[in-house]
């Protein structure tokens, strides 16, 4: 048995999420599908990095699979996608060691938040950032805001409530707004990341980039840790899982 | 009555087309839907520029339409776009004078085509540009064929066999190329444009690029008037029509 490595994308629009749910298109289940297909009935099972809700895209996400087939992994890769969905992508393949884990040897991942600031959104950009209706923040202020982020905190505040997690410390390593055109993008690197957590953090930046909240609110919010005091969940269409980082990586 | 102009965008992916079919989902079903519920019931007929085909997008396609009401142009806009699908959105209103007709008011078109010419395909482009499977064409020897097309000629070897238009002699005033990344993109501006006529171009021209045909070639396909001559139709989600020019515009 060889363990792949598998860089992948993916438009979430029409997903309900990365990870199998009964009756539901997830792009796990596209991806198991054509695994077992190319395996002739094997079952293969695919480990991503982590899930990526429904509608939330990915230009960088990593999954790992063991196989007993000796194809050449670029093969694999054009075999893959010959088979896949269009809104699928593999990007790249490479063998792996065998203690390899695409979930549990993350050492960080990196987020796209995009919102789309023309006073009418383009019919093209609809399901791939979320429109502001022309209102364009103060990314002076959202940066500002941001700081009070960057660090090791308890980031309970950030975190969706249903989840099991216990342990919600985190190290956010960066957080940067920039324009590009009349979007605003929002970069996050950290070491992990809580469930909701980058849709919250981005909602939350966002009320404090058109005056709703002041950024020295976010040392408050912080330490409160709760939920309930950080702002809306920002929609998942302008998310991006851009990058996933491991061990002995840079 | 008044009469409205409107320049409007649409994603074409989920639409049989621009023009009123029965039992299909149309752009201009969307949009007389639209406005005759503005008009409580009163019956709004919205007149375009010209067709485009299922899966075609406009950045810059033009209608028109007649109303009683007075609601100030601006406010138009905003009704609409708070009403029409999230795949249609009206850029422009202005009030223009009665003697204005969207289709036959028309001085000239320009319309874009896209290529992706990156190895993989990204699954966001899919619906937007056509995948080459990572081949990239001369654009010297498309430039080069161009040169034969632009001017004044009968186009019928680049007019679809299903179509009632006698006259096929049209004036394209400009044909180019250009990288955007790995996406290539033909621009092409004429007085008026066939049925399938760019796509023919374009799927002619990239036959060119590719070393499958040689430039010169283009004088004897368009001095043969037969379709047959000619190259394929490129496919309808690369295509875009981008502006449309009116009599006293420059």
């Amino acid at each position: 048995m060889r363990r792949l490595k598998a860089t992948i994308s993916y438009d979430g629009t029409l997903f309900a999420g990365y990870q199998v749910q009964p009756g539901e298109r997830t792009v796990q289940s596209e991806l198991e599908t054509v695994l077992t297909k190319m395996h002739k009935g094997g079952k293969v099972k695919v480990t991503a990095s982590g899930r990526t809700d429904a509608r939330v895209h990915a230009t960088g996400q990593v999954i790992h699979f063991d196989t007993p087939l000796t194809i050449p992994v670029d093969r694999y890769k054009k075999a893959l996608n010959v088979q896949l969905p269009r809104d699928i992508r593999v990007l790249d393949v490479e063998e792996v060691a065998h203690d390899f884990h695409a979930r549990y040897s993350v050492s960080g991942k990196r987020y796209r938040y995009i919102w789309n600031c023309e006073e009418v959104q383009s019919p093209f950009s609809r399901h791939y950032s979320t429109d502001t209706n022309g209102v364009k923040p103060d990314i002076e202020k959202m940066t500002a805001a941001a700081q009070y982020i960057i660090g090791t905190h308890d980031f309970s505040c950030f975190c969706a409530a249903n989840t099991s997690v216990i342990d919600k410390v985190r190290t956010v390593h960066s957080l940067a707004f920039s324009w590009h055109g009349e979007e605003l993008h929002m970069t996050i690197e950290g070491n992990g990341f809580l469930y909701n957590m980058v849709r919250i953090i981005a909602g939350t930046l966002w009320e404090v980039g058109i005056g709703k909240r002041k950024a020295w609110e976010l040392e408050l919010i912080i330490a409160s840790l709760d939920r309930g005091n950080a702002g809306k969940t920002a929609p998942a269409y302008g998310l991006y899982l851009e990058k996933v980082f491991y061990k002995n990586e840079i």
